[in-house]
């Protein structure tokens, strides 16, 4: 299972799943329900945007899913929790994570997987920052995405 | 003097509170009364909680203030400033406050001490929000402070 | 061109304009109009105490911007970023922002200087925080902007 | 594939090749041999106590390699190098073989997995110089390493 | 000035090169006389192969030294030294050279430059191990450092 | 007890000293006797030179020990480990040993100070390296520790 945001999905996103559903068996990709954090599209724009884009990978499922991310992935009967790791800072709080999802469900195991150093410094932060300002974000989202982001950022929101 | 916001304490802090007040003849545990931070205990239970745990401990003394740090710390007469470190962000951070607080006032100085292992992953923002979606957080906070999150995250807050 | 926000500047951001003005034939230290981020002192109180400040370096001019800093870089026909560097995790966030802005503007390249030790531990948002609590801010920040800090946190807002 | 010096293996290493077991078909646990790095067990020595340690693991294969580590992979068929992962300063020379690996071969992926908290700082450097100074290492390494260790360091070399 | 041991030049340090010398009037690129390290290289064959690899760069001029950085820089006339980043551990070494240096000759400035995220995990010590294992290191140096490596390590030493 | 090589004392340490023999009844500063190191300075030398400058300090002891740290520590009775942090590499390493101390010896504990700002670039090992290569050392280095420095480089060895 590979849980996140994807406020909006990244080429690095794309980059890791494309690693990953070459490993497993069969992949989890999970969207976190959290309205809290004012997210710039709603599950289900992220969830369209998902499946546009990772239709090609039949071992790539798409879910939603709030609170735990441990929970959910016990209760769909996963295994590995996979996150993409990039700089030293990213990499503490996940580590933080991982300790805390490890103690809370032993059986499930955190894999990190190394994002390409050509997506090194993308984040959906920085895509919607630099969207947001008029920069061009292509290459740096797929290009459905790309779409999205202008339509969304064009609009009365 | 240990500063912090403690809202709740954890094993974390807990364990390095048993630490320092073997090292130290007199410790005072400052809750920083920060209405900014949105807390989710006020002030008094915070206090609340901190005398149930803290009692088997002689030399510990509780007490609240607001301001800066080494602002309270003087006019408590105490000379050292207790800080425990865990990860790197955190220490950065830490070293930093050090710093300033040196500055501001030369001589109380910042002591570093070590959370034990087993606690490197606890931190009070993290705790609250396993509690809130459900987790089993007993091991990571005192029982005391356990029945009172699950108290309060029940509540109509 | 220096980007920021300068809310206020500190002795840390005129140690490197002093340092970086002799290294280049015109320095545009360009202040950030970022709403958003709620800064204590409007642009034109910042712009004042900037011009206040560096009126002795005859090289440095100041601007205002808004958006992306590369596009405001390129209509000034800027070549440079320049970047103060103190801690690994400002570095961390400086590099992407970096990365991101050479894959925006090629042409201009980001150059990175160290804040003398004296200053590494000044960031505008803990001089703030010192100040609102009644701290001592003088040789933290320039003598005018120590007169501003005062004024404004004494004041109704 | 699992590569490592394993001079000797310590608990942090079986507590890795535990978890991994679970999620793999197979391991194999490779020895790289490196007379430069004047090891304190010979490879011998060093299988045979993985062996003597690993024997409960059937889907876990010893395994010596010289050269590269991908080069060793690729012979062998695996697709997956696995790598412990604890400290910041580890992880930044772990990235950095890992993209170096990506590039030398594209089709064997890294994948990092957490050591257990209590194993987060023991290294085989670390036990070797604590058993060195006559410090107790039961718990740090598995009980047949440490009497090995003691035998060893008892020795004539 | 570009100080550096350069055994052997890089893409990483190549594209640094580049970049630096479109910012400044005369690049000098020095290679530091270091027999303790036990280069692979002698000193001449560095100088050799950075003759063949920087002829495009007219404004670039190659030099070497002996003893501390900032006396050879003091020497030349030049008021800045040049350094890459790349991974947090590298700059920490580098602040602390460079405060240092800028202790010893405070009018020479210490500015980093950020090495191209393509070259982010290229180092002269990762790319001699690949290459001494036969690995294939085109791409990571120039064409004619790479039948030089090749020719070097089929030698006799 | 506050351990280390002291190959030579910098004025970082003595900064270090300092501060904590305000702190402490009593301050062991002990040398660990390593000659696997290969130090500049004889174990007897070091400690003529800590003497010197120590003596106005009538709460610290000089001392010299092998083996293991904690065993000292334990053998002397002393409660606390003192080490100083500067940089984040540092760090690291320093929670590494102090967690493997606490394991080997729980009732010692580990306590950090910071090294003052304008100490954070001085270690014994850089002071060695620029006298070395004739760089002026005074004000890294106490003045007595300086005509030494001097002494032994000019020497025969």
């Amino acid at each position: 299972m590979y849980p996140g945001s994807f406020d909006p999905i990244t080429n690095g996103h794309l980059d890791l799943i494309a690693r990953a559903s070459r490993l497993v068996d069969r992949l989890i990709v999970a969207i976190l329900r959290n309205e809290a954090k004012a997210p710039l599209f709603s599950v289900e724009e992220r969830m369209r945007m998902l499946e546009a884009v990772l239709h090609p990978y039949p071992n790539v499922e798409i879910a939603t899913f709030e609170g735990l991310t441990v929970g959910y992935a016990a209760e769909r009967g996963a295994n590995v929790i996979l996150r993409g790791i990039r700089a030293v800072s990213d990499y503490e709080y996940e580590l933080q994570m991982a300790l805390m999802n490890r103690r809370l469900r032993p059986e499930i195991e955190t894999v990190f997987l190394m994002a390409g150093e050509a997506y090194s410094y993308i984040s959906s932060r920085l895509v919607k920052e630099v969207a947001r300002h008029g920069g061009d974000v292509s290459g740096l989202v797929p290009e459905q995405v790309c779409e999205r982001l202008r339509w969304k950022l064009a609009g009365p929101a």
